[in-house]
């Protein structure tokens, strides 16, 4: 009998693993995988839970790898919600749930797919699953524990599909082959307290934070380029704390979030951005410090034979014809890419985030049939 | 004997009348004026603690008047001050205490002046006392309260010092003929949230509130007037909240003080702002409000009679030669120009509004002496 994809996300939404809890989804697809033949393996790293599983010999000829998340965002006001978060109601061919496309759903498609793709088909090779719990979150110890673990352990996926959301309208019309850097910069500009009836003998540090907002927001970084749209900047928050309108405030923060493509590095744009701020103290005499977080750089794996198969399995299953995207925010693919070749596809995502997170569960199915095509087209691939 | 004014700025210390609690500074006051001769009304409005004083008839043929306060800013951290703020504790020729510079000191030297001037010389005429208990804090049922009372009862002042501390290094070195306007003006800009990987469906209002920010900060208003510094505008605070770097906002919220001078009003102010608001608004797309509130107008009591005469017991006292000016924040002076013609004359404000608050207790001696010529010279003008 096969494996129902959309069952396995129903008791997966039934899972309540809000980052950093388990809540009982790894341990549910454990119980599956291994009876299926998988050698599972939670690669645990300070309190936060993974699980690996291989099918197939350690170091075998191809092996084709799936990378995704079981931990969910919180629910927000749960009151808001249709249905509760973690009920996995269904109703009209949607179920609805916390973590329903974001990405419990892809990770039981790929389970599914890769749990009878073996049993009727066993391929010459390995499928490894690496499966963190903690992408929404920290993620210091999630995919990354995975990739450090499979490294000192002699495991290798050769290509990884990770099963995010990346449709847009329709399951199968976009396909994400890199994604832009993000990084955050946090500035504090600190000028002198006073009264604002006696300005000379205070120096406000607003003005400053003003100049170097209005700067960064008016700035173009370039015009995008071949595979990426153009970099952004964004003024995130300005916080200052200052109720007395007769008081120079002595110090105010400013936060900065650029997303950024392939022309730029995480390097490169805190140089720029510590300069911007060194001419903004200058100009107005006030002092800027400047911390700031490199969350992902920008990479890309160039249209080539993984994005090739990927587009041809959607198509055999779909006739869709994906585009292929850098767009939106960062994900695992960002550590993967330093592993090994990385696409990443999965089902439309409906009200990730938000209240009342909803999956269409033919979509489920279909996202199965595709991944099952992968499978088969990879190791159909001559050697 | 004659009143002696350092004891009772001390008396007064120790009153702990932080708006606003009378704490017994106006209890004090009244138990020393009425045996003197004064008639005393308590005019409490709304609670807020108010004295009026008068010696001589109600509608004299010349009155001279004094206004002040005895409420005083709280203590701040109390830990700090090397001697309890309301032990008045003297050390070295200094007072020590919250309000012994605002503006304890100053009521203390026109009380005595007056009850020791009427005893010995009784003039042709009326000195009349406005005391409030809240000038620190809302001011709308202080000196205000008083005046409409005064109005309502068919009192009048013909001439008044506020004894605020006017002076800046040396007693008498600085008289205040006037005031720069104070306005507040608070800005709500409101775009719409969204996730800063997907700026496409967001609208940030930051960009919107950095532009104004700085059109405000590098804008000039004027280049002073004939008794005006120039207009001055501070952006005082900007608050955003949003504690995600990955967020892109709602809203952001902006504060801005204007002081200023008579080629300005409120009103023109406000306009001028709302239409910098109107254009940002439309030059980013965002919903910018705007609430103003008018602390008071610029006001000025041009250099003539009424300053040629505290200059004059000033020079006759300490030799010095006071500079009129208008520089500095607001004062009760704003509400009493539209009563009598007024100038503000006092001690050297150390500390004021800080820890370890303290006046020079020569110094009160010296305002004393510089009052009571002021009475003298006004009653012995000719009528
Ligand atoms: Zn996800
Ligand atoms: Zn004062």
């Amino acid at each position: 009998m096969p494996t129902d994809p959309a069952r396995l996300t129903a008791d997966l939404v039934r899972c309540p693993s809000v980052t950093p809890e388990e809540g009982g989804a790894l341990v549910l697809l454990q119980s599956l995988l291994e009876p299926a033949g998988f050698s599972c393996t939670r690669v645990d790293r300070n309190g936060t839970p993974n699980l690996f599983a291989r099918w197939g010999a350690r170091g075998a000829a191809r092996s084709f790898g799936f990378n995704g998340h079981t931990d969910v965002v919180p629910v927000g006001d749960e009151a808001a919600w249709t249905h509760p978060p973690f009920s996995a109601h269904e109703e009209n061919g949607w179920l609805y749930g916390r973590g329903a496309t974001d990405m419990k759903s892809g990770v039981a498609a790929f389970a599914a797919a890769a749990i009878d793709f073996v049993a009727k088909t066993p391929p010459d090779g390995a499928i490894l699953l690496t499966i963190t719990g903690d992408e929404e979150g920290p993620g210091r110890d999630g995919t990354l524990a995975l990739l450090d673990w499979m490294q000192a352990h002699g495991e290798r996926m050769d290509i990884c599909i990770v099963g995010e959301p990346t449709s847009v309208e329709t399951i199968g019309d976009m396909v994400k082959i890199g994604r832009r850097g993000s990084m955050t910069a946090r500035f504090t500009v600190t000028g002198k307290q006073g009264h604002s009836a006696y300005l000379h003998k205070a120096l406000n540090p607003m003005p400053a934070v003003a100049f170097l907002a209005h700067r960064l927001s008016t700035h173009s970084l370039d015009d995008g380029t071949d595979h990426f749209d153009p970099s952004t900047i964004s003024v995130t928050t300005i916080d200052t704390g200052n109720a007395a309108s007769n008081v120079i405030p002595a110090r105010t923060r400013m936060t900065v979030n650029i997303r950024f493509n392939d022309r730029h590095s995480g390097a490169s744009l805190t140089d720029w951005l510590r300069a911007e701020a060194e001419a903004v103290a200058e100009a107005t005499g006030t002092t800027i410090q400047m911390e700031s977080q490199i969350s992902g750089e920008a990479f890309v794996t160039p249209p080539g034979p993984l994005s090739d198969l990927v587009r041809r399995a959607i198509g055999q299953e779909t006739n869709q014809s994906p585009t292929l995207s850098t767009t939106g925010g960062t994900s695992d693919a960002r550590f993967v890419r330093d592993h090994c070749p990385v696409v990443e596809f999965g089902l439309v995502g409906h009200r990730m985030h938000e209240v009342d997170e909803r999956v269409w569960v033919q979509d489920i199915q279909d996202l199965k049939r595709i991944y099952t095509r992968l499978l088969t087209e990879y190791f159909a691939l001559p050697r």
